[in-house]
């Protein structure tokens, strides 16, 4: 048996003493302690930097919520519970958990108001020039591809990006309020305290944990439960290389250092079942400015793979899980422009059989693959990929470039999507789809929602929504609603 | 804790004793066994069903051996451990296991002898229709991409599919003669058993296993070590949907009943660590005859993807992984044939215009891919995919056909490559990457050494190579090579 995981009767003594015990004080850890407390539960959450915050205060603090918030009413959008569900079931990879999807929908404005509730503030004016984090304090963007095909054809539109009112740092005032909110709960907080092992009781219950805090280890029992919200994998190079190695490849991964899969091996360890490893979030933003989207992205071979104005998370899934990471964005002179996030210019050329040479695609690929592109444009149709009319003008005024989109010559952000599976009151599940007794998890040492099909936002709203229901099952002391 | 994991002090008695106790009797359960018992262990083999065999049985018996085996020599082929190391480096995933793959190919030739010395006839023929299990009882076949783009660039192309002697039923006859060896070994078979648990004692190790047999249960222990040799878990639909969602699309799904995912479950309940869950081997046949490789291949946006003379394994991948499972077979008047695996006609037209039409694909799409095609392929080249020159020839004599190669529509044949991560040893590795003491395990219970990147033969290959291995070190008794 690892280390993960000592029998409870290796432990001389307990030093400390709680209902509920919180792993980590991102999002989902904050959510879940805060929870907890209101339960009435006697709360004691560990934090193994000297501070919270973790990925989340380090984030664009975008969450994912919908179904009619009144940020989205005050924005002038319509949106439904069930709109909101049909477009994650169509978005979110090939086996979408229905269940979660359905609870998270139909839960997504209670979960606005609590945010509120928390000291969240958002301000009410959508912000329509790029999709993601605004640059500015507005408070409501589409941060996946709600408004372009195939979902704008599965679900109605709406904006669902719900982004705290402050600019460029919407993480860290989360994380302030939810900080600051269980700073004046009964719940006690300890930092610089690293949890290294699960303590298991004779029966296989998880009773508490073995900490290292200042140099030496100290085990604290968990009456209730010990909630593992201790983050993702995608600073751990032997865990990424291993289960995810396409992200590897990315230049930017997006994470805290404790971002290392502490708590999904500790979970493993006591006969959790993980899900979705190799999944990940990738992107690939080219816009501001949305002009670029006229220009077309081709594969190695010259082809087209996927509408250009499609969320730059699907355009990173596609390129680099489909196509191996090579990709071109082709303007021509009159499309030209440059997008804010720095790409280089891989070639210019006076036609596309001079592009598509310097670029080293196969002689007349690009040329064909323009040749139909701009037929079809010049009548304001994509019929391939069904790329918005207003994006959709031929590209022939020479000369043509292109910018380059490869994994390993540009800006691909990347973190990992999978860990352990989860019921939705957050108890984690073994093998048998059973929950280990007394171990809950959130955020993101659990599998998102989505796998892939990532949407910005479901990282903080599913760890803050999954991670209140893991502290309430957790305290056993109220019925998860 | 879950029930697939039983304190020893929950275990009243012991109903038998042993010291290696193999869970599964197909071709990697009985290596394991034999090799244990070769070393002087006491080995106990547990096979549910009435008789050992196990998907083996039903397989077509291919095995993946290379580096210059006595049936490769005798068939006029060169090949050496490390043609065979670069080929699998270079095809088994973005990630391959390296220290195994290069464990694998240094021990192919003695693994081949030890086949041989189990009774295990190959004749020395090469069979060169078909890659894949031959029709005949001849012993060589290509059973990967070996000798095709991009492989063939990256490693001396060589067959090292090697396949006992009899027509169509070498997997039936590779399991004849491995459970013949057994029964004249000092091994111990029992079927009609079924593994229910592991029994972990008080320090994490697993001693042993509770079975259910004629409607009871007993607990049997294992004085050294339990080899998990159960097989993968294409045939159990709630874990194949959990991880592997796309196999689950496809039509023919390859595995005997006990494949469904038992041990891996024992595993990971015991804090195994699994890898490649979602990784499958996904076959598109439709070859022989190979003339059909002179049509192309295209997705649903009329794009080629693929040179259409790569391994069914690869173009299977190919087309469900990365193209949603839309591909058609396009073939003129003169290149048509029909493939001997039925595909029913998707379209006729006798342009390709009008042939794009019937398939619904976008206007002008194939025929902009045709023309690129053509142009090319009237040279003998082809710059996007690189398909040998002996099968480019202009698609363009009328009329023109589509054989449906969608995943909906037509045969692909699927199975399970993700499992438990093992040493090379063969000992269960968890979270940490430590061995689970008293815990092994082979065969598709195991991470297949490709994911993606099947090639024909390598479960039978890896399954026997470290079942031998996990059979040694669970003995304990003679120090794996």
């Amino acid at each position: 048996m690892s280390a993960l995981v000592v029998p409870a009767r290796e432990v001389p003594a307990w030093a400390d003493d709680c209902e509920v015990l919180v792993v980590g004080l991102g999002a989902a850890g904050a959510a879940a302690a805060l929870e907890a407390a209101a339960a009435g539960a006697d709360v004691l959450a560990l934090e193994r930097a000297g501070a919270g915050g973790g990925t989340s205060a380090l984030s664009g603090g975008v969450l994912y919520l919908g179904g009619g918030t009144p940020l989205q009413k005050e924005c002038g959008f319509d949106d439904s519970p069930e709109e909101m569900f049909k477009y994650l079931m169509a978005s979110c990879g090939p086996r979408p958990d229905e269940a979660k999807i359905r609870r998270y929908c139909e839960g997504s404005v209670d979960h606005y108001h609590w945010l509120v509730a928390q000291g969240v503030p958002f301000k009410p004016v959508f912000y329509p020039h790029y999709s993601g984090e605004p640059p500015t304090d507005d408070g409501l963007v589409y941060s996946g591809t709600e408004d372009a095909w195939p979902y704008d054809r599965v679900a109605k539109p709406a904006p669902r990006g719900h982004v705290p009112q402050i600019p460029g740092q919407a993480g860290g005032l989360l994380m302030q309020k939810l900080l600051g909110a269980l700073a004046a709960s009964r719940a006690r907080v300890r930092s610089d305290a690293r949890c290294v092992a699960l303590v298991r009781g004779g029966e296989g219950r998880i009773e508490g944990v073995r900490v290292r805090s200042g140099g030496r280890d100290e085990a604290i029992r968990a009456r209730r439960g010990v909630v593992l919200c201790t983050g993702g994998f995608v600073n751990d190079k032997p865990m990424l290389r291993l289960h995810a190695p396409l992200l590897a490849r990315c230049k930017f991964r997006v994470g805290a250092e404790g971002d290392d899969g502490s708590g999904i091996r500790l979970g493993i360890a006591a006969g959790g079942m993980p899900l979705n490893l190799s999944m990940g979030s990738i992107s690939l933003p080219v816009t501001p400015p949305k002009a670029i989207l006229k220009g077309v992205l081709v594969n190695g071979q010259g082809q087209r793979f996927v509408n250009e104005d499609a969320y730059m998370g699907r355009l990173g899934e596609c390129a680099l899980l489909h196509q191996e990471g090579r990709a071109f964005w082709i303007l021509d002179d009159a499309t030209f422009v440059r997008p804010d996030v720095p790409r280089p210019v891989a070639a210019v050329g006076e036609t596309p059989a001079e592009l598509e040479r310097e670029l080293g695609l196969p002689e007349g690929s690009l040329e064909a693959t323009l040749g139909l592109y701009n037929r079809h444009a010049a009548r304001g149709e994509d019929p391939l990929f069904h790329k918005k009319a207003k994006w959709l003008t031929p590209l022939e005024r020479p000369p043509f470039g292109a910018l380059d989109c490869t994994v390993d010559g540009s800006l691909y952000a990347a973190f990992t999507l999978g860990g352990l599976r989860t019921s939705e009151d957050g108890a984690v599940l073994s093998a048998s789809g059973d929950p280990i007794p007394g171990l809950f998890a959130a955020g993101r040492a659990t599998a998102c929602l989505a796998a892939p099909g990532y949407a910005s936002g479901l990282s903080l709203g599913d760890g803050t929504f999954f991670g209140r229901r893991a502290g309430r099952k957790a305290s056993g002391l109220s019925k998860a609603s």
